[in-house]
């Protein structure tokens, strides 16, 4: 059967590919504000997925979770000088409620730092309530002019933590673990993608923050994508908010505090991490349909067969859904393969009587055919695999496209399709203005054996410089 | 031990007993702009149980989460006009944004309708695309002049569920399937409080709907709360937003919509439902902590009973927190029942002495001592003892505080402290209006069995009268 049409190569225009995918994957659409998006159920439920890997991981380090208000005065952004000057232009503003004019404009939240910290502030007493350790799952809104669903909308959903301690070394140690144990973690291990760890350097750092952490994956096109990021605020939002504690030495210290926060920009890294001219590829591990086990003929022999493999199956907590539909075989692949699930298993009446189905990987395309009573082992055997094989390529895929190079010259020829690593002492500030200019950016600072430095006045730094969404 | 002075007493003065209950139980405190809500982590912990439990009940009936957009053009809400009548008074209204004035406001949406259907007529395009069965989880605004935490604020979290199909019938059926098996089930078998199910009268109803379904619960002041709604709107919106299919007999036909919403006001009815002096009560099933083992000393044969009796729950997925804080003992027992703790498992040095530890039910204060070993089973066989007899106990407050009378008058008279039943005909749109004078209103329609009626119009059906929150 042909694909031809379906959509554009990703060799051909991924931009464009992109789109496609969103549209036929049926992903998500244009709102009707300009910018906004709206997310469809399987472009969701592939959110829904991140967001309990995160979550859980957020809980297993010990922060809880609390709601903060959509709405936030506009005096509270201004408190926090650079805060407020690095979110000014994104900013949407209520001014009319309930039918009159509002005396004091009402900024719908860009993210929740000011609106932490002034309660923080009330909750904190002594040094026994800290540290304070919260998060939130919310929208949030920062106008686009240049929209791209997923990527960078106007509305977004996220989570943002939000943390309080005693000292800038408990608030260092708690970002760096957000950033290693839930981050991390969760893009290696559950959604097969390699990161690049590090340092943001000051111009591309968080507005009001003193360090911002980053893990950067490498898109399918070379391009640089910023899939979380853990902020250290130092003191300035407790000095502005009088975030304050009472020492076990019966004095009054200001808090050190944090920010860290990942979004549906994620699902935009899923889609352009691992996919391919077919579509989607969803690792195992994210995926809420592992295997679909579609059967050619709607033959109550073919749904029995199929019955039993996906009962088996789901005892063990492997979710495979049944496809009997009617209509082209061939429109039915290809609608299974843009959904990038796993595992396809192809069951048809011949097949069966002798006693076998095919199996195929999404992945590879490759297919194999098994006896009916073993599909089920082997699948769940598959998807194991399947993820093992997504991470090595990727992670194959991102070294392969990472370049040492020496001048500021050949970092901005490298990552015209890739990513160059270079000397910081070799940018400094003056280069990154040189490549912001040619649309290139430096993505993070790292320790030559690439671990994370503690500030980026560390000697001997490397920095990753790429294009980047 | 004295609790004078951490609660006011329900019966002194109800509405101050629930403000000390929000703030001693850190539940949720007031957001900065008017009429919006903090929520706190503990106040939160609940609303995660309430949606998980809402959540798996909408999936098992079939629909599907997606995500759309917090604003909505102005225009759209005109298009249908009963519903822009029945929200312009409460909409916020975002003038600036980017830093500039935008050509057309934009509404911060106060419920999804229009948006959905905006949607749903390009995703819709023959019979074999309904239902189309979809649900989001989000934050909706509806400007408040007398907010109160969690029952009335100017944000709130809710979900709200949008579906379309072929009939009337068809939408009908599906309305009552949410109203039953969602709502309904999750507040008796959950929350374990009993509901009054019944249509609203046209007067209540949702803007826009022709028929609008209703779980409405008592509080421990008598009040009426309506806990969820479920609203039939015909034609209306499919007309509005042009949401058409294709039937088998290839012709156009416009859908018929419904639409369905509870929200974080569950948690106000969950603290008013079986909160009482000494603060919160939650049934076992929707607690995230179901019992509390008070370490009386921290001392390591203490820690080791309390770790070995949390380990043997925990295994049955009950969750035990163990306290080993120190502090007076009366402080710490006090603040469990604040949280209303299911369970409280007391464990002293001099008790383990003779293999005993205390256990004492939230709910009703009774203490029994338990051997050691057998302390696990006793406390999952108490939260089931708990839940049923919170539902009785409630069910009974219910019973015995709904008088059935034959006038207006006395309507009034009842409703000052419980709930009036009486015929619908001694009522009518008249009488209606008598009560809503007098500060109470028809809070359903039922028929003379209990059972949901299909209509207003249907003969001899009687009515729920009461004040409501």
């Amino acid at each position: 059967m042909s694909k031809e049409g379906v959509l554009t190569p990703q060799g051909e225009d991924f931009p464009r590919w992109y789109q496609d995918v969103l549209a036929k994957a049926e992903l998500a659409d244009n709102g009707p504000v300009r910018g906004t998006m709206v997310i469809r159920p399987y472009g969701y439920s592939l959110w829904e997925r991140i967001q309990r890997e995160i979550d859980d991981r957020i809980k297993a380090c010990g922060a809880q979770n609390a709601y903060f208000p959509l709405f936030i005065p506009e005096s509270y952004l201004s408190r926090e000088a650079e805060h407020v000057e690095g979110f000014s232009p994104e900013l949407a503003v209520v001014t009319h409620a309930g039918g009159s004019e509002l005396a004091e404009p009402i900024v719908v939240r860009p993210t929740s730092e000011t609106v932490f910290g002034e309660y923080m502030a009330k909750w904190i007493q002594s040094y026994r309530d800290l540290p304070l350790l919260l998060n939130q799952w919310a929208n949030v809104v920062r106008w686009e002019l240049r929209p791209r669903l997923f990527l960078r909308t106007s509305e977004f959903l996220w989570q943002e933590g939000h943390t309080a301690h005693v000292s800038q070394e408990d608030a260092n140690a708690y970002a760096q673990r957000i950033h290693l144990e839930v981050y991390n973690d969760f893009l290696v291990e559950v959604m097969a993608l390699p990161t690049y760890l590090g340092i943001k350097t000051k111009g591309e750092r968080f507005a009001g923050a003193v360090n911002t952490m980053t893990c950067e994956g490498m898109m399918k096109d070379g391009k640089a994508l910023q899939m979380a990021t853990s902020h250290e605020l130092g003191q300035n939002f407790a000095k502005a908010f009088e975030i304050k504690y009472l020492g076990d030495d019966s004095v009054e210290h200001y808090c050190y505090t944090t920010s860290w926060g990942a979004s549906t920009r994620l699902v935009g890294g899923l889609i352009m991490g691992h996919g391919d001219d077919n579509g989607l590829v969803i690792p195992p591990r994210l995926a809420a349909i592992h295997a679909v086990a579609l059967c050619i003929k709607d033959d109550p022999k073919v749904v029995a067969a199929a019955t039993a493999i996906a009962s088996e199956l789901g005892g063990q907590g492997i979710h495979v859904e049944i496809d009997t539909k009617s209509g082209s075989l061939g429109r039915r692949i290809t609608d299974w393969e843009l959904k990038g699930v796993p595992v396809r298993i192809e069951i048809g009446p011949r097949d069966l009587e002798n006693g076998t189905v095919t199996i195929v990987r999404r992945d590879t395309n490759e297919k194999e055919d098994v006896g009916v009573g073993a599909a089920a082992t082997r699948v769940a055997a598959l998807l194991d695999e399947i993820q093992t094989g997504l991470f090595a390529g990727a992670l194959a895929r991102r070294d392969e496209n990472t370049t040492d190079v020496a001048s500021i010259e050949d970092a901005i020829e490298v990552a015209q399709s890739g990513f160059a690593r270079i000397e910081w002492s070799a940018v400094g500030e003056a280069g990154e203005a040189e490549l912001n200019k040619a649309a290139v950016s430096v993505r993070c600072l790292q320790r030559a054996d690439g671990s994370l430095p503690l500030s980026d006045d560390e000697a001997d730094l490397v920095c990753i410089i790429a294009r980047a969404y």
